[in-house]
């Protein structure tokens, strides 16, 4: 390669990136250098503020730079409520629905035996061990409708359930906006079964 | 948002990347902190690194850590033949076919006159004073074969000719395992102009 040994090794690093491969990190590489710099230090002073400042938040488990989050922190939240989530994203996403007030758990993943992670992998015990040691009536399971997410909420549910305490599942059905025509077997079951008086 | 600050502004940071949105930015994020710490590290040293390091060679305009870059230095090169390319990608395309064993000059893109990319942007005097001081019997036009490209040879070419220096242009055609079923009308009446004997 004709290309200068930091250039090669900035486009190397680059591909660490999830979704970027070589052609991508080559043109990232090249747009940082050729038009922006400044990007570049900021990227620069943004991810190293983020690796020293992010940690997990001791009670949710979701990203925070306290031990406690802003929500497991807040006195507006009711801690009888816990809503289990699989990721950061998953969560913002209910958030931003502005239809929940309780408290999270964030998984950080789902069970996924054939890549290995299993129940020590998504940390089940600081999630048994929230469950035992707050004031909770009710768990709202909020894993993807995944195959992935069904078997995590399955596998929850049941060390829920064992501790007498409420849990539920969001409903499935047909989305706002989703056409019959479109709709998958699976989601028109789901949907009639789960029928409500109108 | 629930985020804590230095997430949001990561978060943003990774959205100067060329082609990364909201989504990417965000899952990006995610993964470097949630499963590739070791990954960021090695993206702030590398960004950092060839930010303070790479610069431009002061002969043909390619990134370079060194004033005078690899090849510019190189005394295998024929320095009698100048290959001109938008762009270090398609310099470094060039090398990988191991057909040319000139120099280059990188222009760092094309003419655009409407996103007000003229001559002066893309420092067509230091390739003129480089025609003027290097004793260049031969200049190819390697631009891309698109609109801006051939706009750019054309302009490029009359700088060149009236220094009674031949210019040369890429060949126009089918591509190697092209079928003809396929090519466009411009390729194809290029192709039967251009044609060899056999």
């Amino acid at each position: 390669m004709a290309d200068p040994q930091s250039l090669e090794l900035l486009k190397q690093a680059l591909r660490r990136l999830p979704g970027v491969g070589p052609k991508s990190a080559q043109r990232m590489a090249f747009h940082l250098l050729e038009r922006d710099r400044e990007g570049a230090h900021i990227i620069v002073d943004a991810l190293g503020q983020a690796i020293s400042k992010v940690i997990r938040c001791n009670r949710c488990n979701n990203f925070s730079e306290q031990d406690l989050c802003q929500i497991c922190g807040s006195k507006r939240r009711d801690p009888s409520l816990l809503c289990i989530v699989e990721t950061p994203a998953d969560l913002d996403s209910v958030e931003q629905a502005a239809v929940y007030h309780g408290m999270y758990f964030v998984l950080m993943g789902h069970l996924a035996p054939l890549d290995g992670i299993g129940p020590d992998e998504l940390g089940i015990d600081r999630f048994t061990e929230l469950l035992d040691n707050n004031p909770i009536k009710e768990v709202i399971m909020a894993t993807n409708l995944t195959v992935e997410g069904e078997a995590t909420a399955d596998y929850l549910g049941d060390l829920v359930h064992s501790r007498n305490i409420t849990v539920s599942r969001l409903a499935r059905g047909v989305p706002v906006g989703g056409e019959l025509e479109y709709m998958d077997q699976g989601t028109l079951t789901q949907a009639f079964d789960g029928r409500r008086p109108f």
